[in-house]
């Protein structure tokens, strides 16, 4: 496995992969095994795999987690070694946005919902680092895992809006055992706090049940995925939102497909997750 | 000459072209001396030459000519054709932007002055479509001419700063026998106003001699500049500045490399130029 960490020496590397199929999986380090499922994804399809692990801070808000963010430098390069991975790219901040840096992508409609509320300078982060990252990889798949599905549609959305010529790839969300979806962030849990995490899936789940029985009106359904959630007085709703899967518009009826999104915050630790359910067909 | 009027035609076309050098020229097309002065730059260092013609609509603010904006389909194909351009890329407005499309990519501080401000949404309609047109042609040298300063440094910061693989090509401004810059928008001015509008560009050589005279203060220079323009009451002036040629950033004391530039307002006609020029060294 090569390891690149400038971007002059990652734009070399590129140059002469020009005929290989390359898959990319973007991340901020702190690999767990939904990272690495992504990454088997890609070893699966393309010839040539490329991890990156950059902590960008554009995604960050003030007052978020960027300086505690987890960096296990060596384990992050084993995983990745283990893998299978052909070039982990590791940039240095410096050098990713040097002083005279300017220009930011924003994705406007899809971007000021849900995350994009509860952190507003989210999504412009992830959009102008993906932009970057995109435009020095070049990859032909780019594999993104559905525990971000705004993030994912957002991508999207960016990649068909800019004309950049690389399929975006959804591969499933892992979970613990417990159904707990897995997050570099579930460190940061207390062992109470990592109890009282998997409600967020529970109440995503009666959500799945109340629309596989039948149930269409979305203000209930959202009750009774409140009620899983309220159980729990150190668990701060931050939404609880039943959508239409494409454009995370909020419905009021169930219809087509929809996506069921959380996101909870326990003590400071923000949590996210969501399932994709289709309404049941009009009998 | 192929002409290509499909974003999923150009695709293909690109891949297949993966090895060969390709030098790019983004217009709106009305195509005049100065856009064939970039062609044929572009065909003297590269193997295969791209021709973009769109009349961008997100660069043009309200109230501005996007409808009355000229659109010569037939004379433009033909200079392209005998230019030797390998390729034209004519696509529509409905599927370069499409109804769900909403991304923008801005340059922020560079954007912001001169034109910026004369044009509030000028700069991120140019760097948005210029975005989407590299990730199409992606070529590896993009001919840009001297007379748009302003736009050739965003454009510049953009692809450093999104890391386009792409090196901007400055060219030379092309001007009529009586120096008058050449752009599509000079067909909208009348004989008398076609006479006032060289002022512009002698107001400014008038600016490079003070300084090759030696002066260094700025507000000297620019009330010598004023006074050529003010001789004609139908002219407008919207900015008269001696910047700093990389930053733009208005300077006191004339220093380095700086530019002279212009704009002004004849009728409804909105005209720049500009003039680079390096500072006396002190002796």
């Amino acid at each position: 496995m090569h390891i690149i960490k400038s971007i002059r020496g990652l734009q070399a590397w590129r140059r002469k992969h020009e005929n290989h199929k390359i898959g990319f999986v973007p991340t901020m380090g702190a690999l767990h095994e939904g990272h690495l499922s992504l990454i088997r994804h890609a070893c699966k399809h393309c010839s040539t795999v490329v991890v990156s692990i950059f902590v960008n801070p554009l995604q960050f808000g003030p007052g978020e987690d960027l300086s505690r963010y987890p960096r296990p430098v060596k384990s992050d390069q084993q995983l990745c070694r283990d893998a299978g991975v052909d070039l982990l790219f590791w940039p240095s901040s410096q050098e990713f946005y040097p002083q005279d840096f300017q220009t930011l992508v924003k994705v406007h409609r899809l971007s000021q919902r849900w995350e994009g509320e509860a952190r507003p300078t989210h999504f412009e982060g992830v959009t102008t680092v993906v932009t970057k990252l995109l435009c020095l990889v070049r990859p032909d798949r780019c594999y993104l895992g559905q525990k971000d599905y705004q993030q994912l549609l957002v991508i999207k959305q960016l990649v068909q809006d800019l004309n950049i010529d690389t399929t975006i790839v959804r591969c499933p969300t892992i979970r613990e055992a417990d159904g707990l979806a897995l997050s570099s962030r579930n460190r940061y849990l207390s062992a109470n706090q990592r109890i009282q995490a998997t409600s967020l899936f529970t109440a995503l789940q009666q959500g799945v049940q109340a629309i596989k029985q039948g149930a269409t009106n979305v203000w209930a359904i959202q009750s009774r995925m409140q009620k899983v959630l309220k159980k729990y007085p150190g668990i701060k709703i931050e939404y609880l939102a039943v959508c239409d899967a494409k454009s995370l518009d909020q419905l009021s009826q169930v219809k087509g497909e929809v996506v069921l999104m959380g996101a909870i915050q326990i003590g400071n630790v923000h949590l996210i997750d969501n399932i994709l359910v289709k309404a049941l067909k009009k009998s």
